[in-house]
């Protein structure tokens, strides 16, 4: 990431997080284009003088979809009123009934987009732009079903690798975090386990479902994942953030990983919408000269927030509170 | 209807909805009568210089029954503390084990109510009063299990005609809206399908149920039908409104349906209470020559709500936006 | 019914049994039409010198339809290769989704069939033929769900009479009797439930649903009713035979009700086959005079068993172990 | 219970409820000790010149803990940053995956606390102390699975007497309140039914679950025992509050019991929360002479609320509204 | 066990089983008596020259009830026609909605029975007789809902103690063996888990769930336990017969537990009945000098059968096959 | 195949059917080696002057594993008592928790080995051997959860081809047939629906699941798929056996699709068992110059079948049938 002010507010005085939220939350409202019903679960990236985003837009339909958009501080977004048009990419093959929670990272030339694609039920669509304008479709990653398909931002061993979670065709009451490598983002092998859930009686708030968050961040205690873990209440799933470090080279093998979680649902904002006590974290900026993250995440599967943090403490706080 | 002042309130200034809410909601508090837990899912219509209505007021026992009231505005209502009681109709059978979700039509010489009535399962009650002070039951239309019935307000082709919900005797994760036809209001046939359930892919707050919700208005685009669509969450059901317009002759047949949901809980008092993430309309007193429409529903199984909206504005929005 | 020799054979020496078992069955094969995958839970009725049937036949792509069959004594059968083609009766909607499990009788000048209708899931079919050779179809007698419709023979104070079992889409793992009538076989209301599941510790092998069996035979005890009964083991349904004598004129008053099953699964065909442990009775003969009945039912949902009884014993049977 | 003065305020002018909650609730925030993710569900009891408390504590690994607490007002909390470690009681082994939703009863010589103890599954869990700074962990009462186990506070009939609800390991959709005795505190037996759910159609509240909720206080017309009654909504489940009275000394008979709430979840920190619409008492204080109570909730499973009433009024509505 | 002869057949020839069937299988009819369904799941033990023995006969209308019968040979059975009538033994509580699963055992002076007994749900029965004439119900050993209860045949350090098997009030889909004991057979403690499922991968046919079979026997490796073991298969459960050695002293040490079953349903009257695939031993005989064992189980849940086995042969199996 | 006699019987002469069992059925029993409780869901192959195969044998402790075999008449199988054991071919991950249902094809220059393999859950192993000796086991193809994957016995556009079923964890109530690519048997994209599963209402025995069979054959009308469907009725999975041609070049391409299944279970052996009701193909033989197909399939999970049928009525009965 360039030298470039990211979004940023100091920790409030008596805070002892490690994450904060931004006292304007939430930044993106449900209705901030005309035909949205909620807008979350969206990607950000610098691009330019500014940035870039991908968002997942539900529009009055609830149907899924993702627009790009544009911003210079971060935090005030101007989302176009049309989804993403995409021309084929590596395959004719862009069927999709659905796209929804991007992700997006820049490798080598290009900014690299994947999604949750409905292909016969949800699995993982891959894309690229080089100028948030035109957009190429690729093949999916996967078979269905699967969820969560998160890229690293630079290839390991020569291969890309990307986490993805394997889900079902419905509400999903299970899953863990894969990873898989490709030579050309069109062929995927070399599947391996990376985390599962949490033991109940261990950290309960992970205990039902985890999948990856935002692209992961390299730092010098490995890649710094931010992931969401769900617990299933007698009163529905309840999502929250947490943090693991991954070994750099075999990211499959993880160093340290946080059983209390960094952020939970406490906001009205998170408590109450369309499908309450949910954050969901799919993008962050970050600066590691001045240790700083912004961690953008979906509230409520309606509107979409912003929290801060800064990466020596997350790193130390996730080394301490391993398990 | 007649030239009577229906509730009103100027949309908004910058509100693009074809729908937007009463400012002063809930017109209705769930603890408005003594014994109540709530007061929701009701239904009002035009009486002598002012209006009647038939409200569900569940008791703090939580058992379901409903109750004659009466306003001069439509707005601030007088209900009273007894639950309604029946004689005898056509029928000598008026076991009821509960009864909600009433709605009410005048046709011909007297005001007609249905409800979900408690046989065995839920199933449709049918009454009538002219007077709104002694009410009489009927045989019920169908076998269980059924919801949400709902008649015509007049005789097409010369028999009464009803939509209803066929349903299971739980929480019913499934339901299409159906039309029945009678001669004498004690035998029903002639059932046919009328709206189906949308795929989730076309639109997705219709995909789990729909069901009717206040009497249809005759209009010159054929019948205005509002109805409650379904989403199931994985944190529960979420309860939206939409429009369709059906033959006037033929009204099994659909000619326009709303893709996008015209209202979706977004308010507190939608959003908490009850049953999360519920609006569901039962009622609507409109003018076609003013072209005002105020439609009355539940706010999350508690409260009582009322929006506005102008009545060619809708049956645009439903011709223009349909699948 | 006619002074006819019926199907026959005495009770074997040593049984207790009210009901036994046909030393040749199954009478009929699964594969005994060229297309068939089974055949069972069919209807017979005497015609002309010898009898005629309606027999589920699912063919093998398990297509659920129903086939005329003739013969001469009742057990013999000579099964039409082509499904039952229905010209319009009372009305033009005769759409199928599948036909299944029909009864066939008499009344007044033509012979009734009733069966589960496809029409937006299963509920129930009515035909008519005066020869079982054109048959004509009229209205659905109900909104779905509904199953195991099943006329009396005659008119009841004026009104067709039907039992039927309100069900779901799926395997319906509740379902109790209930009664309509009708004044012209196309409205139908007046609905009372006649009988309900019974307490597990009462009578477990009817504790999880009941349905009509055969058309009820009038007796001077009024009118008997063999059904089916289901207790849900662990390892499914298990389908029971047990017999009522229901109220001459109010039908929906039950005098007796076997507390023991008269027959359950035991035999090897009824143990094991497509769906296992399943004894399904549709149809009966019987001559009061000779005190004879042969009763005929599904077994495994495979194929087609007959059973013997005196209606005398049966009788005396019901009343002494009712509940 | 001494003459100590208990939390109190007055009901508010315009209420006519029996219960009424504490103008300045919730009195302890999620976040009150460092770790906390939620603190609800608890138990006080007059101890020295104030109160102490044994308070479920969540960290932010989800993971359920009890905590010892004081307070000079039994307002103002102040509670102990480490769970209460156990040292052995009548038994070797004091296994426990986790610990929740403790009560707390003075009986002769010490202070005894029960609480949901995890040993494979939920069970009962036993221990007691002195001073609230010693505390030993005896033999658990039942075998798994168990939940809202609850103390008499003196012996009946020369044993202890324990209630609970046996339950299953997950979310437990059924649930009766049963009694149990022992002479030793070490083995249970005459286990007695005492309470079920209520029917749907008498009382709704209460269909789903139910359980006791603090420790009974002995009144003239016998144990005055709350308990939490459970419905479920399509939405999840609710629970809401009730009273019963028992027989003095014969506490399987109960006497009376309310068929309406005393109070139902109806403010927005008890509508919204790790799980909304959940209030769950736990413990009361009280003082007959001056017919005052105080009872403590948890509010959402997040965080702790105060109600009040008179004892009079609470037993002469419950015999009132009894069914 | 006396020196009396018991049921034995010798091992086929060519068989390399450690259990092996009697030839002769079924040994008992489902009609065996007149009003019987089903005869299975029933416990035998030595008693004056002979044998006696406590039969589950569910009769014709699925009452689950047991019976007393006697044997000279221990094959030939004569069960009486009426249940066992019990009289208050420690209790005047002896409500039981049914009874199922008897285990009979010889203790000190008296002959225990347990069973599966029903009180708002199903628990564990205790009664005992001295003379299979007159027999004595006492309190229940636990709350709702528990099966398998099963007494060690003489006190263990000072106390009774007895297996069961924690459960829920339908099919339980899981359920493990615990021990807990009793200075009085009234009040029962020290609860401890005994033996859990075997994970999948491990031993699949006991991973759903397991439970204690007949009394077990003390032999110099410790007490031999027979246990069911249950696999959920897409077309419902499996049950097999597996063996382990606890500890003599402390019998919730398990020193050996067989990963392969001794037996499974193979033969057609366990494979077909009411419910298939069910092999259930809940009794045996056996003699220590003659290295024979006789064991009695439930096939289908509807006859009776007996394998026999050396006792030396078990043990060494177990032994060396554990896990 | 080489021009090596096949196993063969004529079709009876009665028989109509396009596949036919063979009289000595089952061919392998469920005790064939010690240590089996059943063999079935097998793969075979021409190998050198007979036939190799590699066997499913679930162990009397139910683990699965396959075991290579020996023939040389394809009837008589000498199978090894030792599971195959891998070493790493192109990856060192060679983890198994469990392997099952494996089928074997030769492409170019060894024997290539599918099977379903526990990694976190069932997915895709895939294996080859050069002389049944010696194994390599090489990356998983896919992630969890799959089934059923299927190679095509030769390249295609120069890359692997492989159908497979996605699934879940459990025992799937859905499932449609995919075909996955791969440039090296390590890496697998252009993955494509193939074929999904029938409406019910036309062809209801695969309505809830297919899956590929054998590998598929290479005809003049395409590539012939035997593949098994799937319906559920109230008592468990019913699994039959239908064809498909799939396009030569493009497999994802189906040209004909059997609407009635070719085989379905009703001899003894394929109604009980451990699964009842479940025929199961995994692998074929066939001489085109003979117009000859022998058909290996599982029959109740327990035992091996062999079917029999003629390749060019095969093929006219998928393309006279097809829907």
């Amino acid at each position: 990431m360039k030298n470039k002010l990211i979004p940023w507010q100091e920790k409030p005085e008596n805070s002892k997080e490690v994450l904060w939220r931004y006292s304007e939350n939430p930044i993106i409202d449900r209705y901030a284009i005309p035909t949205s019903n909620s807008i979350f679960n969206s990607a950000v990236v610098p691009f330019k003088d500014g940035y870039a985003g991908v968002f997942r837009c539900d529009n009055k339909a609830v149907q899924m979809n993702i627009f790009a958009g544009f911003s210079e501080n971060g935090i005030d977004w101007d989302i176009e009123h049309q989804p993403i048009s995409f021309a084929p990419g590596n395959t004719q093959m862009i069927d999709s009934d659905y796209k929804y929670d991007p992700r997006v990272t820049f490798i080598e030339d290009r900014y690299w987009i994947t999604w949750c694609n409905g292909y016969h039920g949800p699995t993982i669509g891959i894309g690229y732009t080089f100028d948030f304008k035109e957009f190429y479709q690729c093949e999916n990653a996967f078979l269905p079903f699967n969820r969560n398909g998160v890229l690293f931002p630079k290839k390991i061993n020569g291969k890309y690798a990307m986490l993805s979670r394997p889900s079902d065709n419905g509400h999903t009451p299970f899953g863990d975090i894969y990873i898989s490598y490709s030579p050309d983002m069109k062929y995927w092998g070399e599947h391996r386990c990376v985390m599962k859930v949490a033991p109940f009686e261990k950290s309960a708030w992970q205990c039902t479902k985890i999948g990856a968050g935002p692209v992961p961040i390299l730092t010098n205690e490995g890649w710094l994942l931010f992931y969401h873990g769900v617990i299933a209440t007698c009163n529905g799933f309840r999502y929250s953030i947490g943090a693991a470090l991954l070994d750099e080279n075999e990211p499959e093998k993880v160093k340290f990983r946080s059983q209390p979680y960094l952020m939970a649902p406490a906001e009205i904002y998170e408590l109450t919408g369309d499908v309450p006590n949910v954050i969901f974290p799919c993008a962050s900026l970050h600066s590691m000269e001045e240790d700083k993250l912004a961690l953008y995440y979906g509230a409520a599967d309606t509107v979409t927030g912003l929290a801060f943090g800064k990466i020596s403490e997350i790193i130390a706080f996730t080394k301490k509170n391993s398990f």
